[in-house]
Formats: structure tokens, C-alpha cells, sequence
């Protein structure tokens, strides 16, 4: 697998492991990581922390050019929120582990021209499916249901 | 002026105060405000902490009922990355205090049902355009230009 892909899936890993909602994400600029995070909503109580946003966060303030250039990948299909951002700090392209269990705003992301590409990882698709059985309410939370 | 949105343009002085980008925002339930907030690219370093976002996360962790009656209000048109957050949430109706200085996704909010109300006021126009003519560059940052 990409080694980017792997390592956004770390990062849901880890938001696992500290008790929180397995997505993660980096976001590349030249072939490195430049910010990488997953949802953090049970580990600081943010409604605004999704794994994309996290990544976004701790790239921290970039030029424009440099948003421009780089890739954002996910292990699950970016929400309204995450697409939104992606929109705003005009990320090119998003590579998506699996919208399987999740179908985000991928519409609206190619409307704007947002090359997409859908993974469907089994690792990703288990790594979901697994967590919604378990947590029903905690995943309907997060996805604003 | 209605009392919300005299409140989110406090939350605009305040972050302008402290050396901030001008656009502030708050939720209201039930006639309650919720949740306020402003921009706080500056001030913490945040590319994610806009004034809508702030708002959200100030909120807390709602239930999905609670944001599906409320109302937010912001300064600002709301830009895409805020736009999905209220998409998200399922917020139905957003008071903007202008459009004239910047066009946000209200067409992607539209197209999704929220309901809209631009007020136009002359307060937000005038702070806002006196920002961007005193630091074009930081705002375009704001915006991803």
C-alpha cells in the first residue's frame, strides 16, 4: 500500500487506541507529510476536530501555493465539513481510503474540479465497520445524525 | 439591531482587539445563545478556527436535535469549509450580517435548503472592508487566496 495511505491509517489507529473515532489523515506537499491527525471529538470534545480537520490544523498556516500542490488522503470519505475545507485551501486532490461504510460530500468536492481517488481498503472498510457496530450513537454524533 | 447579531459582532470587535481577523458568530437554541465564537487565525495559530467554527466548537458536543433548531449568526458570509460544518450539523437557517465583502458557499447552503437572511449591515461591511484594505495579505491567507 501507498505509504501515505498507511500512514492516515496510523493515525485512525491511534485515535482508537486513546478511546476515539478510527479516521485519520495526512496531508502530503512534495512527497512529505506536512500535517497529519485523526478525529479527536471523544478525546477533546471537538465537534470540529475530524480527522481532515486535524490534519489541517497541524499542517498549520501554509501559503496558498502550497495547499495548491498537495494531496490530502483520508481513510473515509470526507464529510461536509472536511470537503468544505478541502474547497476553501484549494486541495487539488484527495485520496480516499473507502466511502463504503461513509459517502461524504464527494459530489460537491468534483463539482469543484477535486480529483478524487476511492481506495475501497479492506483495512479502512473493517476498521469502520467494526467501530459503527460497537458505537451506533458516538458515530451518529459525529456524522451530525 | 437584533441582540444575536449585535452579540457576534462583539465576538468580531473582541478578536479584532486582539489582533485578530474581524468575524465573529454565535448559535442560538431556543433563544439562547449556545455557542459564540470568532476567527482566531492570529491569535492561535489556527487555519481551521474560523468565526463559525469557534462558535461550533465553543457549542460543544450537541445532540442532533439541538443544532436542527438552532440558528447561527455570523458576521460574515460563511465560507465553504464553514458551510459544510453548518451543512454537517443540519443547521436550518443562518443570519449573515454581509455578503458584500466576501461571497461564501451560500449557493451550496441554498441548494441544500438552509435558510438565508443577509442583512447587509453597515457595521460588518465597514469593519471588514477597513480590515482587508489594512491586511490584504493575511485576509487572502483566510480565504485561501
Amino acid at each position: 500500500m501507498d505509504e501515505f495511505m498507511k500512514a492516515a491509517i496510523e493515525e485512525a489507529q491511534k485515535g482508537l487506541n486513546e478511546g476515539g473515532i478510527p479516521i485519520g489523515s495526512v496531508i502530503v506537499h512534495n512527497g512529505k507529510i506536512i500535517g497529519r491527525g485523526h478525529n479527536r471529538r471523544v478525546q477533546k470534545g471537538s465537534v470540529i476536530l475530524h480527522g481532515e480537520m486535524d490534519a489541517f490544523e497541524n499542517a498549520g498556516r501554509q501559503p496558498a501555493s502550497v495547499y495548491r500542490e498537495s494531496v490530502l488522503y483520508t481513510t473515509l470519505s470526507p464529510c461536509p465539513m472536511c470537503s468544505g475545507a478541502i474547497l476553501l485551501y484549494g486541495i487539488p486532490k484527495v485520496i480516499i481510503g473507502e466511502n463504503k461504510t461513509f459517502m461524504g460530500d464527494e459530489e460537491h468536492l468534483k463539482s469543484h474540479g477535486v480529483e478524487l481517488e476511492v481506495l475501497q481498503d479492506e483495512t479502512c472498510i473493517n476498521m469502520m465497520n467494526k467501530f459503527i457496530n460497537e458505537n451506533p450513537t458516538l458515530w451518529n454524533e459525529d456524522i451530525g445524525v
